[in-house]
């Protein structure tokens, strides 16, 4: 009945050489660590955790200590005596711990540390007689009575801070250090005294009273408000409870052969081998984390304490191995003595990450999956683009929508002709919007990165910006934008007034956070180390998605290419459109008032696609390249209605002078009109994508004519292009049915008239519910699929993107309506429900369908783990991307396959 | 061999007393009509039928004709010479035949009549001997030549009557009557002569060479250009070839003993029993058609031949009581004797449909399931409208979108104030504008029809006239309204030139066929006969479906429930925010900065919403009344950007003088600032519905509190008040959950505090895509749901309606992308499966679960039928479509149960 219950019960209390790292249910998480290294035989303080039973027990029974604790308790300290050769409550040699709560699962809010816990105005003297050192034995004494204070009584920590810094004053010590033992003895008789005029009743004298209240604040702190907010938020259940864990204290500050550190058993920064760290000599943790003194690095240890320093790497490769991760170590040293009291898999930085799971890997101590397991796929995103240090310690003036990673500095500049100007000269300027259009784009190109202040994750801005791998931050609303008067303001954050830029002041901006600077702000580069090419290339022969790249230009496509992508999975053709020497025949063709007109400005354009096209496909020659048809609604192609108006009335003040002006009133009026009957209430709804196709049929004649063309010239030059022609937003079968026939038509024509036969496939974007729902009458007509995730989930949820993020989405996170941003990761419920429905039908009509996802879903590590169990052939992302999407997608494979060994082994087992 | 064939081959030629009514396939449906009336006994002239076989295998076999079948049409052709005592191409007794095609699906397009087939300039001597009436014989052969050149012979039609015209010309002949029999038979000299001309050959006298060309000519008919385009469009199978009937002529111009005549054997437009038609003496069947001489009334034959009428009375019942329906009769009298030469179903106004089909059932000749069967359902929709009468010729001076049904006249008014101000002084207007606004709303109520040149189905506009039951026209793009200067103008629709109306001027509208017209118009007034109750009534036993009223207001509620509406399916809330003088404290509500704020707002409306649904559950009382709870954007409730822009700078003219213009400024500015914050680049998939709900709690707290109010009151008054909560636009199961919990709550809350009791249900729609593919969770938290298929269609093809329907909807229909607009008929591949899913899984999880469908699709034949076989329990519909539905619901049920009963039959005889 040492621990509290019969046998077959489950245990009150276990000492630390009782439990082991399994039994975090039973002991919480601290408790079963410590419990697991006393069981590999390194130097813990001996101890033992109350169990997470005991608590259940304790809170399901209107807070009454479940019967056997106290004699459990008792038992246990009667252990730690005898290991220790110390007594609880003796003057002499008198027994000191820490108490600390453990639950389950990590929990901040639940009740801090006491340390020094047995400590009174008997055992004080005990221990200063010991050590010799009234001073530290008054200072532990010190500390108890004010954590116990304010850890298990309750009283604000603020007040005792107060009486403290009176009693320095009157002392005039600069810091707790200067008290001498007799002041602080005097400290701790106002402390009690205060204490008592707080609860109204005596300090507890008694360290076994001290310690059943320290376990009754352990256990009430499952309930505070703090814990249950905080399981709220993360789900944990309330009814886990958390475990209490009871250790014998060691002191580092017991002079310059003791102290306390922390170690990392590699560097977290770079990832090198070897241990990394700092300490502090004599001290007691808390006063490395109260930051009063300035810790050490450990490496100085080899001269100061060398054989501590041995001990140290030699627990660290204990460790290191006995857990297979790195390690955060935290550790005593009493009078040359190392003690371990803490260590867990240790952060680190995406480099870091990279290096140490490869090493491990060489090194033998994983495997080249486990490998693979260990990165963070989001956190890579972070090697390769330059970024601001996460080092400096900086102020941002402003936060917006992160649109496009990575981080620019430059002049702030508010017009894209003052950006292409300045731009030319070289000089680097961020171009500052309320938001940007296609006339900015020669702006745009010459520009370091975008900032807007209006606009969500899939404006013009974010998407161009994104598509150019061009840092960019968009809906920064607080920012004040004048245009005219070529400045914006903002407020203080700290309230302190407005401050305001105007053209040609640094700003910096941080595509990654969404974070907006004054200045310049020190950045740090991209790299691509060694270890990373070879994790990717593991996560090649692992995963068997395939990893493409939306690109529209040959500069994206060679760039995916050096990352890793083995295809485009979406070539967009719009933002060929949009290129400002094109613009006027796009308008031409758009203003035409019949057909023939129509195909007069599409053949000044099919030149210029050619061209594009030809350079795509050179650029991943013997890769498919998926090329959409033309998507966007046509009014995107036109100037806006409000700008229209405007320059119009400008012209008419000087049109009486000026034949030229009244040249351009007409042709403005003519872009009114057409952009006033082009308006749509809801365009994401409208008339673009295939339905364009279908109404103009010579647009996409043109573009398919463009492709193959280009493929000829290609196949000419020994090369071996890949197209493949995908129609957009079709919701009929027919509509492909149609388009098909037609795409095919200009594809004989082509081979035709020029005798060079090519192959080619045509597919279509599966991106609103009923090509879903109809996936098998309309894979008659594909060879293959790509989900646009991004509209089918705006149209499964009824949700339009920018407007739900900017309206209510926000406020249905937040409040936990929903989970997750479903444009950020892919929402398997619904979206998923379709996607599974479209892949089974389109495969049951055509089993050799290929069937990818080209939305900004196939970016996202979760998503493509859902493409993986889905049964997709392929994701596509943005090319910076492209290396997340490989690890992520092996990954995804790894587990699938643990997931089905888990179900095989379950099966032999039954 | 008789017929051209062995046994056991298919024939091909039968005798008309040889077929009957069911071989339509291989007699063509005239073929198989005339075989019909010969077997019952009708005085049918004799013939035969060329089969629909030989067609096909004339075509099949490079145009030439099967073998046997010259043989077999030789033998027919002297089968009819024995009954007739006639001979074929003989002087003395010439037998005379007619020659017409009969596809087995009615084909216009065809080949036309060739009648006095046999003639030629022998026997025509021959029949002028016979009948002592050369100017008879010679107009038959007249007659026939014109018809064989041009039916047979394929020369123009216009160049015989260019010569004909002449002849009379020269004959000083005003019709083809006076021409004098020698002046006929010059005509025909010179008809022969110039179809020597055109064709280079002599025309036929064989008469066996011309009834082998016309039969050539009515098999290539088939595949002439109408024929193939018409069979395209009505998907009508390529192969199934036409027949060709050979029938003794019988004429109707041998004297006042003889005439031709059309007959119904019951009023086609009341429904009275008793024969009806019209009839010419004297006279070939084509003088009728061309009308130069007026028919007249067939009664008048019971002076005139006494006996034909008795006849024709004879005849006529025994048709009708053969074919269980009225008949549309074709007839010839011969010198006193009566032939039948056609008959088949006659087509009847929507009020005589209903009478004769109740009569016929009362008379026993049909069963009650039949009568309903009978009647269409889109039909009736015309008996409850006063509307356009349809006998007027009129001519429309534009035609826009017929949006509401029923007709209406009025002076055009160009404002909503002026409406008001004319309308209360009792004059009756029609609001002309270019779209409306809930700022028109008061002018509205006034009118007695609105027109608009902008919108589509679901404008403003549409959506409140439906409402209302106000005829309505929008989308007429062909006006151009200038509200300024208070006059629309159009052109003329003969180019004649430009039609202008001022303020003022009566103008007409049609909302049943979206026709405007200048001045008055006559009008028909709606009429609801004991019939058409009587039918309905029997569509209530028959029906399994639920027919509930979409109604906002009492008086709709009220009007509804006449009309047979078991409850409201749709009550929608928004409307009721949108009355002028709530208006005010709606915008304050929006404009609130806080919640404070807007619960104030709220409280003022609080009242009035009470009152609201106080009137329509009182209305209703005993029947469910679902209202949903608030769903439009809250955008909708502000003045439009544009005009407030305008009035500000209206105002700001003044402003320095005018404190009060000041005042409104600001209040401007604030509306105008928060209009633009609420903007949506998509509204339809914005900041609405349950989302509003979610975001500010007390919006639906407080129209809850309206509701539960309204019924306590109610129940205090004895009255049993139904209400049935809907939440708007659910695409998360968590948003039901979490308001679900808030309604609940108020409803505790009124229960609570006014010590009474009631019962109330929650339930949401289903319109989004994501709802009906995760139903099964959603209907943990609804007890019905409703299907939103406006919405749901738009969500599910990504179509915004407007904007399809403005810009390409109409292209994809005409090239027969898609078969019908599914806004108007519910899609059933695409929507419909989802609506089957959610069915299944909602009822999977709550088999209670009541469902029903709300959107438009509530009134729509096709769609009802659908919602019957999908397992809804009602839809619901505009008032004026409550009859609509019972008879398409009763219908849908009748043909269920009949595929049911086929199937059994199907299966016990297997």
């Amino acid at each position: 009945m040492l621990h509290g219950r019969e046998p077959g019960e489950k245990r009150l209390v276990y000492a630390f050489e009782e439990g082991n790292k399994d039994m975090r249910g039973l002991l919480g998480g601290k408790g079963a660590n410590l419990a697991e290294m006393t069981l590999i035989g390194l130097p813990v303080p001996p101890g033992f955790t109350i169990s997470t039973e005991a608590c259940r027990e304790y809170l399901s029974n209107g807070k009454k200590f479940p019967e056997g604790l106290e004699n459990a308790l008792e038992e246990y300290l009667r252990g730690l005596e005898e290991k220790t050769n110390r007594v609880f409550g003796n003057r002499k040699h008198p027994l000191l711990v820490s108490v600390r709560s453990g639950a389950p699962v990590s929990m901040p809010g639940m009740m801090d540390t006491v340390l020094n816990l047995g400590l009174n105005s008997d055992t004080v003297e005990g221990l200063a007689e010991e050590t010799a050192d009234p001073r530290f034995a008054w200072d532990c004494y010190r500390r108890f009575v004010q954590m116990f204070g304010n850890v298990v009584l309750g009283i604000d920590h603020e007040k005792f801070e107060a009486i403290l810094d009176r009693k320095k004053a009157a002392s005039k010590a600069a810091s707790d250090q200067e008290l001498k033992a007799e002041e602080l003895k005097s400290l701790v008789a106002e402390y009690l005294e205060f204490i008592k005029q707080e609860t109204g009743k005596d300090f507890p004298q008694d360290p076994k009273e001290q310690i059943l209240l320290a376990v009754r604040a352990v256990f009430d702190s499952w309930n505070n408000h703090r814990a249950i907010v905080y399981r709220k938020i993360h789900r944990i259940p309330d009814d886990l409870g958390t475990a209490v864990n009871v250790q014998v204290m060691v002191f580092g500050n017991m002079g310059e052969d003791s102290g306390t550190g922390v170690l990392f058993t590699r560097n977290p920064s770079t990832g090198e081998p070897g241990i990394y760290g700092e300490y502090l000599p004599n001290a007691q943790g808390e006063d490395v984390v109260a930051g009063i003194r300035t810790p050490i690095p450990i490496s100085a240890m080899k001269e100061t304490l060398p054989h501590c320093y041995e001990e140290l790497v030699r627990i660290s490769g204990l460790l290191e191995n006995h857990y297979r991760d790195m390690q955060d170590i935290e550790f005593t040293i009493e009078k040359s003595k190392v003690y371990v009291l803490q260590t867990r898999t240790g952060k680190r930085s995406a480099r870091a990450a990279v290096k140490i799971a490869v090493d491990m890997a060489k090194e033998g101590l994983i495997g080249k999956e486990e490998a693979i397991l260990r990165v963070e796929p989001e956190q890579i995103v972070n090697l390769l683009h330059k970024g601001v240090d996460p080092d400096a310690r900086l102020k941002a003036i402003a936060v917006g929508l992160p649109a496009s990673p990575g981080a620019a500095t430059g002049k702030a500049v508010f017009t894209a002709d003052t950006a292409e100007v300045l731009g030319q000269r070289g000089e680097k300027v961020i171009l500052v919007r309320p938001e940007t259009t296609p006339d900015d784009m020669h702006g745009i190109v010459y520009a370091q990165g975008i900032l807007t202040s209006r606009g969500g994750m899939t404006c013009h801005a974010a998407i161009v910006a994104r598509g150019m791998g061009k840092p960019c931050v968009v809906g920064c609303d607080a920012l004040k934008i004048d245009v005219d008067a070529r400045r914006f303001s903002v407020d203080d954050r700290d309230g302190a007034g407005v401050l305001t830029f105007k053209e040609g002041d640094v700003i910096s901006i941080d595509g990654l956070s969404g974070r907006v600077f004054a200045g310049e702000v020190p950045m740090v580069s991209p790299e691509l180390t060694g270890e990373f090419q070879t994790l990717l290339e593991w996560c090649d022969e692992t995963k068997s998605l395939g990893v493409r790249a939306n690109a529209d230009t040959p500069q994206d496509a060679a760039l995916a290419r050096s990352l890793g992508a083995t295809g485009i999975g979406l070539c967009r053709t719009e933002h060929m459109f949009m290129a400002p020497e094109r613009l006027d025949a796009v308008q031409e063709m758009i203003l035409a008032s019949d057909e023939a007109e129509r195909r007069r400005a599409l053949s000044v354009l099919l030149p210029m696609q050619r061209g594009d096209f030809e350079g795509i496909l050179e650029a991943m020659d013997g890769l498919p390249v998926t090329i959409r048809l033309l998507d966007p609604p046509l009014h995107e192609f036109l100037p806006r209605v409000e700008d229209l108006m405007a320059e119009i009335d400008e012209l008419r003040a000087v049109a009486s002078s000026d034949e030229n002006a009244k040249e351009r009133i007409r042709k403005n009026e003519d872009l009114l009109r057409k952009a006033t009957s082009l308006s749509e209430a809801n365009p994401m709804l409208g008339f673009r994508g295939c339905r364009l196709g279908i109404v103009y049929p010579e647009i996409y004649e043109m573009q398919a004519r463009a492709i193959f063309e280009a493929t000829v010239a290609l196949i000419k030059r020994g090369k071996t292009p890949r197209p493949e022609v995908m129609i957009p937003l079709v919701s009929i079968p027919k509509e492909l049915e149609v388009l098909r026939e037609r795409v095919s038509a200009v594809a004989d024509k082509v081979m035709e008239e020029t005798g060079v036969s090519f192959e080619y496939t045509i597919g279509t974007m599966i991106e609103v519910p009923r090509a879903a729902l109809m996936a098998d009458e309309v894979a008659d007509f594909a060879e293959f699929f790509s989900f646009g995730t991004n509209d089918l989930t705006q149209t499964t949820f009824g949700f339009s993107r920018d407007d739900a993020e900017a309206k209510f989405l926000h406020h249905y996170i937040h409040n936990k309506i929903i989970r997750d941003n479903p444009f950020s990761t892919l929402d398997t419920d619904g979206v998923g429900k379709l996607i599974r429905t479209a892949v089974k039908l389109g495969r049951k009509a055509k089993p050799w369908l290929k069937i990818g996802i080209c939305g900004e879903h196939g970016g996202d590590p979760a998503s493509i783990a859902f493409c993986h169990e889905a049964g997709l052939d392929y994701v596509s992302c943005s090319p910076y991307r492209v290396p997340v999407a490989r690890l992520a997608a092996a990954q995804a494979a790894i587990k699938a396959r643990k997931d089905v060994t888990d179900m095989e082994r379950a099966a032999a087992s039954n």
